[in-house]
């Protein structure tokens, strides 16, 4: 079975076709402009795709706040977002309609911890988190076998940490919170308080420990709110890989053995970790869940 | 079918017989003493009940931390606990065997999830949160629709918050952690900053803003981690009812409209809310581990 898979960002798309990591074929990437426009050259892709092969579902990983609730009216919509013209955008139902299979729907952080535990560092886990740092911060991951959902989906970036305004005064740029964790330790946060981005940084700049402490602070609440078998940290400001030893480090001494579990105070290194799947994540998490969504067409489930 | 309940708490036990709510009949309470001596008295108040009727399963909620992995070698110890004697003690084991049927066993605060939904006022949701705000704090739950637990069991208490050190210079109690949410927020806590407990703290007191306010804190962190249906506050300091009202506008204030779900906006007086169980909520969750331990018996799910 083939399946599609679309990796919704707000500055860029990525479709591809394919059964998995080893089998990804036709792949395509554009900018993320108006709705009406991004979503024809979605569906035109997908189209030109269908006249030479069959695919049993798509799978949608997307920028959000959106709708996953299949009970909602709004399911399969972006709802709130900020992005001009893309709020109540009906991008799921959309997409389902045109082409004609299956539509799987979820945020693109839920969709990247799909992916990890379908073929990724996640393999065998029942509960643990994704979270990518990157222009933003979020989260999502899967809760005793399910994806994480509830009231809409979690916003891991905007938990409140302990800022010490006495070392670090940068006030934060969330619009909406000012020093929440998406605010002080986002790629677009680390730019605006050093005036350099996380990519032109050096690794000895004291950037890196003011980076890593907050990110541990995180994991931290994180450890403590769901108890995860693993957190998973991608997205482009975790491509700096000397961020790893460091946020390992700070979430050991912060949790000060409280937590007597060996996968933290032995096994560090593969409990906060990077994406087994690497920039591919989120690309393969939408064919996970188109895969999941072909499964659940078939037994009716939804 | 009749069930037993023990509501195991570091400084009391009560064990109950009966079906829920409704039909509460034997029921006992003592300190918690040595575990020799209290588990021996638990035994006992369950051996006289089986000569006259004949019980189901026991349902144990424990304070902890505990191994409620059914596959850990040390399944159903209390584990790593402070309390002195109590470290690795095998008492779900020793209960099930003295007493010869299925056992429940899983955190004081994940039973009582369970009582709320079983009977309380969490019936109906999939995913929401137990906090309980008393000596210590502690929180549990339920996510997709299973009780949580991943590497080990939720530890909400420990949670790291904002604290501003010129609005409240308080240290915090934590032995581990200092300033986490238990350090700041809980009934130990605030007998240590003000020097008065919180049934004696008047209503116009200002320490009742600022235990709000890290609540607050707390659940905003919950929200946007888990993103759970409701959340229901229990314990002694939650018994004062004006609490609520402040939580609530305070979780409204931070949010600041980011997540936009009515029952945030606009229910949330349902939204964070009391036990629909009282003060039995403890031992009725118990019971509802018994319930759940004799299906998944019958179903040989264990």
């Amino acid at each position: 079975m083939l399946y599609g898979g679309i990796e919704a960002g707000g500055t860029k798309i990525i479709c591809a076709v394919g059964t998995g990591p080893a089998d990804l074929r036709a792949q395509i990437s554009f900018p993320t402009t108006t709705p009406s426009e991004t979503l024809a050259r979605i569906i035109t892709f997908f189209q030109q795709q269908q006249i030479v092969t069959s695919l049993a579902a798509i799978g949608i990983g997307s920028f959000g706040p959106i709708s996953p609730d299949h009970h909602a009216p709004d399911y399969g919509y972006i709802t709130s977002t900020p992005k001009p013209g893309w709020a109540q955008t009906d991008i799921a139902g959309t997409i389902k309609r045109a082409l004609g299979i299956p539509v799987g729907f979820d945020t693109d952080v839920n969709a990247a911890a799909l992916g990890e535990r379908r073929w990724g560092a996640a393999r065998g886990l029942t509960t643990f988190i994704y979270l990518t740092v990157g222009t933003g911060i979020g989260g999502g991951g899967i809760s005793n076998d399910r994806l994480m959902h509830g009231l809409l989906h979690p916003e891991m970036g905007h938990i409140r940490l302990p800022h010490d305004q006495q070392v670090d005064p940068f006030p934060g740029i969330c619009p909406y919170h000012g020093d929440c964790l998406e605010g002080l330790a986002s790629g677009t946060a680390m730019k605006a308080r050093w005036g350099m981005s996380a990519e032109t940084l050096p690794p000895d700049h004291p950037a890196w420990a003011l980076e890593a402490h907050y990110l541990a602070l995180a994991c931290v609440t994180f450890i403590c709110t769901l108890s995860p078998q693993r957190i998973i940290l991608g997205g482009g400001v975790m491509s700096q890989g000397h961020l790893f030893p460091l946020i390992r480090q700070g979430v050991q001494a912060l949790l000060n053995e409280y937590i007597q579990a060996s996968a933290i105070l032995k096994q560090v290194e593969t409990y906060i970790a990077p994406p087994g799947l690497g920039s591919q994540v989120g690309v393969l998490g939408a064919l996970a869940l188109a895969e999941q969504a072909a499964g659940e067409s078939q037994t009716g489930t939804t």
